[in-house]
């Protein structure tokens, strides 16, 4: 499955760097971002053939089309691009959460021709400016198909994201949702809840050694992109906090008392969990 | 001020590493571990000159004795080594508390020649076989002088922390462990909780993506080390633990009530003193 011409509608890290990527395959990439700076240097750059305006007419001429916007606004986005898919043989989008546009491209009769995907690529950084070719290497990416995603949609995807070097495993959105609750979205929230209790302490970042450093690196996500995301998983993320609480309060409470071997086990518990 | 003979009193990443270097200065290396294939191994790769027996009498040869042993023990190998300190221009430990210690010394009437170091070079990993040369490179060392260290002590380890590449800031003992609390122990305990609670929920490392990847590294770390730190710092931490999960259960509650503008209040908040 080789595609002439591909939309990517936002050109941030993960939009940024799949557009970079399929530019270098020969693949004819149009783009679109709300900031005219990203599409600038996009076109400047030589990755982008083609800016695509306000309306997204342009997106008809796609067999690929690539939403790459904050999860909160994917839906309306989806909507939008809906009555242009004349030629898209593959919808997808690169949302860190997968129920609502799963549910939004079933809604809009979307459902054969979109299947979501969630490259497990992102880090702090934010912005066409943090987006690089090879981004995909290596990694997974979900693949989180509508009820009635065909077997074409599913083979270009997987196509798609084997093409840039990904791996990719087929999860149901649901599915999806509650277990990155746990591997990402948690790990997100409690670092930017680390960066504010030492605000709150009158730390600064530079006081920090290398531990301090790598638990707070997260902390500068874009605020746009993780509200969308805390919003759309919210129950899955509460309770994944609430765990999280329960075990820091009960290793305070060992802490406090001074308990040597509570201390121990919690620290051994956990480094064994860590290498295995 | 350069030595002839140097004692090191475990040989572990930090002890080994500083061992390392030493022994690439010239300076004669005599060493000691609990745990004999550290000692071997460091003999097989040149770095010890001599092996110390348990009597550790050969300490008295030297005239930089270095105890890099967990906090948990440090006052004991202390009282240990005090007989044997003949020709000891400077004595100096490097654990990541320091009250204890310098208290220690000055109980044993070491005050003039002892001064505490803490080199903000640690990681997850330790033993001999994580030592390595240039690890105290480009780091800060924090030194922490008993009631009584003398200019000459406080010169030596100066040039010793200079030699190796580090820079020193000089602090106040309970300064120190009260700020460390902060800077780096919260950051072990969370993290160590982080894994702790992904464990009770049936998950393994491999299921995490990068973010995940990163928050949970250091649940990798010595539970003897760390227990240590933890007891001898216990107010501190339980207070900066505390101040973490009021952090998280306010996010918490914000996520469970979908409260958009608090989320993002929390997320842009983290992300300006993360970034600034």
């Amino acid at each position: 499955v080789s595609h002439h011409t591909a939309a990517v509608i936002g050109l941030g890290l993960m939009g940024g760097s799949l557009a970079r990527d399929l530019s270098m395959q020969g693949v004819r990439v149009l783009g679109y971002d709300t900031e005219p700076r990203h599409v600038e240097s996009a076109l400047r750059e030589g990755i982008l053939r083609q800016a695509l305006d306000g309306s997204l007419s342009g997106v008809r001429e796609a067999s690929l089309v690539v939403l790459a916007v904050p999860v909160s606004v994917a839906p309306t986005v989806l909507e939008n691009v809906a009555p242009l898919l004349d030629n898209a043989q593959v919808v997808t989008d690169l949302g860190s959460t997968k129920r609502s546009i799963v549910a939004a491209a079933e809604r809009l009769g979307l459902g054969p021709r979109f299947i979501g995907s969630h490259p497990l690529a992102g880090d702090h950084r934010s912005g066409w400016e943090a987006s690089r070719g090879g981004l995909f290497r290596d990694t997974v990416v979900y693949l989180c198909p509508t009820l009635q995603t065909g077997s074409e949609a599913l083979a270009a995807a997987r196509a798609l994201w084997e093409g840039v070097g990904a791996r990719t495993e087929t999860v149901d959105a649901v599915e999806h949702d509650r277990r990155l609750a746990w591997t990402s979205h948690l790990h997100q929230a409690v670092s930017t809840a680390l960066a504010l209790a030492l605000s709150d302490a009158h730390l600064v970042p530079g006081d920090l050694g290398p531990a301090g450093r790598s638990m707070t690196r997260l902390a500068a996500s874009s605020p746009e992109i993780w509200t969308g995301i805390a919003l759309e998983n919210a129950d899955a993320l509460a309770d994944a906090l609430l765990a999280l609480e329960e075990r820091v309060r009960s290793l305070r409470e060992s802490v406090r008392r001074s308990d040597s071997p509570a201390i121990h086990d919690a620290f051994a518990e956990a480094r064994s969990w860590a290498t295995r």
